[in-house]
């Protein structure tokens, strides 16, 4: 075992290629189907939103991608990114457990979306798409595709939903500084936010709304495509660079994850933190406990239904099987805007279902106090989001002081709180309220499944 | 050349030496002097503010200032930071110029203010002290204490410019997330603020007015030292450690730069880029121009008067001889709040005397352009500050391009604009207007010079 803090890999060092583990699953996940004719979608059904090659990467059975040269030197602004060991953390806690954490907060924007929004910009340009549309709840994801529409020349249209496009102006300005265009939805552009904005012109908008209006724009324009930033198969192969690097960065630990966690929203950073760790876990090389962890808020794996739905409130999208809350369902506005998606990726629900996972909920204060316990210590404020994987953490470690366990945890620290910090002030305040979501609530949303669905 | 894009240092390459100029000047800068005998201060005149170690490097005549193994170990979380080569800017701007940015946002608090925050909490932590106090503007340099102090254990107080405190909530979110403590100045804490409030009790507070607060409190407590963030020899002495590292990833690049641009409010960010290159040039081992860019509402270099003055409004702090404003010039708001300092570092002020470096100032709008296309090409927001250097480097970037010269040209981007992102907003929405600066202003301004002193 180093004595080091932080682990760094040598550029030479980065992964060349990202990791599918559909192959190594006990069985491939249930595919997609056509809304109208409940067939499975083909790649035909899908190009009228994706370029050729993203289709191809969403149902490939290979379980290596190579990353091109284009989008390996976009990575290279700021990947490989650090692991740490929060020593300073382990400290403060009085813990024998040894935590590590990868940190993906120095990316450009903050957070790990880059990872996907690069090789998703880069592959539209090559395939001569002239513009990308995606929606976006606080401007994590926004502003990571609108920094790689930049970095190849797309020009690229967010729909941001209008409560977070009104009170947090900030991501909105980062991503028309770097030249994109942002609309609050529900806008007036399209049918599906006309449709909203005729029943309830004040309505504060949603992500599955912002989808169907960046999906409508996206299908009626042979020149523009659609961009997701997480749940699809192809936006968790991208993110596995994640985990690829984490598990070098542990050979130069000299170390073994005894378990990992994960903070779940769509699943993109979860898939792409465990994954590689999950492909030697199935062929006995390690054993880790690999835990997600959602808000309690919107607990689509641990309270919601395994079952055909939509990826947006529309209904435009091919049907899913994932873990939802239904498509309909808006959670409270707890402040983990990346973690507020009614469903949960597809792939990442398959495995659950495998039992290969575990999965826990946490209400947001305690996640709110974890973060403030790990930014006093190891001096990075952790967003809102991976503070639930923080929380989870902490509370594993204090359960080793009790056991005199050493157990090594590892999880990814998937962003920072620049941009989240009125939420910060009002946990500091006092001023955080944990709301239950009672089953009655839960039961309503679940009606509004596709009755076919159900 | 090297063909890289990123430059980085592994951590065993770190250096472990800060570099102190004054011993390799043909002259040493002017003492400071006591406001009231006008006699140089010495180390017991400084006691009650600052630490003995702090004050024996404020002083001292060796070249080289081991770093401690505490102070490396927290610099460790994100040093070395890279350099870049600005390929895509260098592209955009069709320029044979080879541009390179020494980047320090990746810091936990996005700038290059914690290279000192980290020693100076580490000595007051060391000898005894409880509580430091400090005042902040935007807050660039109070989270950096905030920070710092976490890190070791230490009480922090923080007086922050009441206009700021008000409009500009993020960055006192992250003081006080760091458990740090902020107070809107002018305060009524204070016999300074009480005297400022009863004058005008709407007063929206300065960087002079805040200093004298923290001055007066730590001044008041034994067990209390005050921290300044920019100014001072020893803090631009920590700050070396940015132009030491980019010594060594030129050498990695295999290149020589011809230009090195800064840009300079107090002068720390400046001097610790430039200082290690200043004394390859003294040596005669490399013969860079060296350009510092200050803001046209603001410029000390440019326009001030070299001269003494007090660093604070009150006049609590001894007299230095500096380019100066005078010490109740308040400059017009601009978004660049690190760069709205009446004064000049007197050790840059000194060597800009020698003639040893040039000075330019140049109007925000001009900066924000460059700061808007450094993003789209970069893909980093540049904060406020740097954005004035990096448009001295697109305009030498373009004279380059008319000439056909293959200038190679460094500067630092010492930190991000996560922050800043409403002033990015004011400029895209073109509100952001260039007030001029008229002579008239400056001569009243200097009228409040000392009399002693003039």
């Amino acid at each position: 075992m180093d004595t080091r803090t932080k682990f760094v890999l040598d550029e030479s060092e980065m992964p060349r290629q990202w990791y599918n583990i559909i192959p190594d699953l006990p069985s491939p996940p249930p595919p997609a189907l056509h809304p109208a004719t409940l067939e499975p979608v083909g790649p035909e059904d899908l190009a009228p939103l994706f370029p050729a090659e993203l289709i191809a990467q969403e149902v490939t059975t290979e379980r290596y991608v190579d990353i091109p040269e284009e989008v390996l030197e976009v990575y290279r602004l700021w990947r490989p990114s650090p692991l740490f060991r929060a020593r300073r953390l382990e400290k403060a806690l009085g813990t024998p457990a040894r935590i590590y954490y990868k940190y993906e907060g120095v990316s450009p924007v903050g957070s790990h979306k880059p990872n996907t929004a690069v090789p998703q910009a880069f592959y539209n340009a090559r395939e001569g798409v002239r513009r990308l549309t995606t929606e976006t709840g606080a401007g994590q994801w926004g502003s990571s595709l609108a920094f790689a529409c930049a970095q190849f020349g797309l020009e690229c249209e967010v729909w941001q939903v209008r409560a977070s496009y009104d009170q947090k102006p900030y991501r909105r300005l980062m991503i028309e500084t770097f030249g994109a265009t942002v609309h609050p939805s529900p806008s007036p552009l399209t049918a599906s936010g006309r449709k909203i904005l005729e029943a309830a012109p004040d309505s504060p908008g949603s992500l599955g709304i912002a989808i169907s209006e960046a999906v409508e724009v996206a299908a009626g324009d042979p020149q523009t495509r659609y961009a997701l930033g997480s749940v699809l198969n192809h936006v968790l192969l991208h993110q596995t660079i994640i985990g690829e690097e984490a598990l070098r960065q542990f050979e130069l630990a000299g170390d073994t994850p005894d378990l990992i966690v994960g903070c779940t929203g769509g699943g993109s950073n979860f898939g792409g933190l465990v994954f590689p760790f999950l492909r030697e876990k199935l062929a006995g090389r390690i054993n880790p406990v690999i835990r997600a962890v959602e808000p309690a808020a919107c607990p689509s794996l641990t309270r919601g239904k395994y079952t055909y739905d939509y990826g947006d409130t529309a209904g435009l999208t091919p049907l899913m099987k994932m873990h939802t809350l239904g498509h309909d369902f808006v959670p409270d506005p707890i402040h983990a805007g990346g973690l507020r998606y009614h469903g949960m990726s597809p792939l990442v629900s398959h495995i659950y279902e495998l039992g290969l996972i575990e999965a826990v909920a946490k209400p947001q204060s305690e996640c709110f106090a974890a973060g403030v316990q790990f930014a006093r210590a190891e001096g990075i404020v952790p967003a809102p989001e991976p503070t639930h994987a923080i929380a989870a953490c902490i509370e594993e470690a204090l359960r080793c002081k009790e056991t005199g366990e050493e157990k090594v945890i590892l999880t990814a620290v998937c962003g920072h709180a620049h941009l989240d910090l009125p939420a910060y002030g009002r946990y500091l305040a006092g001023e955080m309220e944990d709301l239950e979501l009672t089953s009655e609530r839960i039961e309503a949303a679940l009606a509004t499944l596709p009755e076919h669905a159900r």
